[in-house]
């Protein structure tokens, strides 16, 4: 058996926290143990070169990092905190050794700031660089969990953050010349921040229904309000579109608009609460981010932007298949 | 949005088995969330096409029976049983709904015999077929979980059921006409059993350390040898060859058994224990498959494979990522 395989994954290791006592078996052995309290909340998350990110726009760096971000903030949606993950690498022929480390760096660094240990996974030849991750997360004390069904008409819609600015961030990094490359619309694109504090507030403070942006915001909207079985009605106006993001999708405001709220991958947080429950939560995230009252919760089905003349916008959501 | 996609992720989902109460929330939300006790036990695992597997050789049902199949042997190895299983499928651009319908089968057979629940996963763009499995399990009752660290010398090594039949039968598909396509050597290479009634037998009757055969007898002695900080020395007249696998990799018979040892993929499992705890999980393991004795632990590190004249055979274990 060639070391090099070896040798390698102790260097990915080596590059990623070190796992505290709640994990009995780390990696290296043929399966991970972790200590546990009550449900376990699992989500995995796949990326592709070619499908959800091209070279050399995204750094091996960038990859690791928005890859267990996006994971991360499938579990923030869910008011969950994060334990553990496993990451799987598929690496092309020829790929140097010190872009899999950069992309073990990118890991590491969200996984030290959401306090993971990454406790397991396997590096694996493939066509071409690919990364899927699990997430392992717990209830956090005295917050219950929220999935995207319990949405009541007459309940506020909320979101995290701002809305738009992965998919100015993408369409500038597709960009012959890139005006600001190290500016905040690029960095929503390549760096997201899960929301896993704002979750949890939102949680304790009564939230009936949560997702995580990742399709677009009237995509998942749509999402959220087929779980929940009710309709979901935004107003344009109040949506708090990232700086630059609007005007970098289009020089026409509307279309604009139309694509900031088509873009996915801002991976803030769409929430459903009653309205009086809202100021609560901006107390308790004050200095982590915004929280922004956007529609409500009606009866019916269905979600939908609107403009300031009532009409519904024609945003559409992101088929991940859609090139199939 | 288009609603092939989700469609395509509906029916895959129906040919899974349903979910049972201890599955809080199944697929379709942010995260999947299961009861648990204990500990958590993780293993990740990967196949992706032109690396793994190739087609039309593996057909989409044996890809996606053995990717299920090979994640949930890890957990055997530890003694762990099933729980909770995760598919990340990567999709090729014309593939046809039928074949990932297929594939959904295949992990769906596995999922009911191992009685687990698949309860999330993804689908996503991909230039070739690839599937990511993340499989979770718990303690047994009265199961101590078994590392590949604790071998103590004076142990007995023993394996379970027959080696080398994978390593054949991949030979056998790659040949331009087939004997026997349906025979016992290319269904262990396709649909291969992973060993956690014998897993668990082994744990309680007193196992100091268990690695599942995937990268081939002697490379995994050595994984449980290092993690052991242990010699192990197994000798080839006693290793339970599946019936035609020496032939079929060579004429020549120690080459056979060369190949034979070397092969991996036989998803059986190397144990260490106590040389009289032998019988007793050969009791309780009894119509589930055979245990072997095939070599000692003794003090030292490596592991070698012995000929009669007490030689060490040159058998080579398996590089993942050899090819890149």
């Amino acid at each position: 058996m060639s070391t090099g395989e070896f040798e390698l994954i102790a260097k990915f290791i080596e590059r990623l926290p070190a796992p505290g006592p709640e994990v009995l078996v780390a990696s290296g052995d043929d399966a991970a143990v972790a200590d546990h309290d009550g449900p376990v909340v699992v989500s995995v998350d796949a990326a592709v070169e070619g499908v959800h990110f091209e070279r050399p726009a995204f750094s091996a760096e960038a990859i690791g990092r928005k890859a267990l971000a996006s994971a991360v903030s499938d579990l923030a949606a869910m008011a969950a905190t994060p334990r553990h993950g496993y990451v799987v690498v598929g690496v092309p022929p020829g790929e140097p050794d010190s872009n899999l480390l950069a992309l073990a760096d990118g890991i590491g660094s969200v996984a030290t700031t959401e306090q993971m240990a990454i406790i397991g996974g396997d590096l694996v030849g493939s066509p071409v660089l690919m990364i899927s991750v699990t997430a392992i997360g717990a209830e956090a004390d005295g917050t219950p969990l929220v999935t995207r069904a319990g949405a009541q008409p007459g309940d506020a819609v909320v979101v995290t953050g701002e809305i738009g600015g992965a998919a100015a961030g993408l369409r500038l990094l597709g960009a012959e010349t890139r005006a600001d490359p190290d500016g905040p619309l690029i960095a929503r694109q390549l760096s997201p921040t899960p929301r896993v504090v704002a979750g949890q507030a939102l949680a304790r403070a009564g939230a009936t229904a949560m997702i995580d942006l990742s399709d677009g915001l009237v995509a998942d909207a749509s999402h959220l309000a087929r779980a929940s079985g009710v309709r979901i009605e935004m107003e344009v106006e109040s949506v708090p579109f990232q700086p630059g993001a609007v005007e970098t999708l289009s020089s026409d405001p509307r279309e604009g608009r139309i694509s900031a709220a088509s873009g996915g991958e801002d991976y803030e947080l769409l929430a459903c609460l009653p309205e009086d429950r809202i100021s609560a939560v901006r107390t308790e995230i004050e200095g982590e981010c915004e929280l922004t009252r956007i529609g409500s919760v009606l009866e019916g089905d269905g979600a939908v932007l609107l403009d300031d003349s009532g009409g519904s916008l024609p945003v559409d959501g992101f088929d991940h298949l859609a090139d199939r």
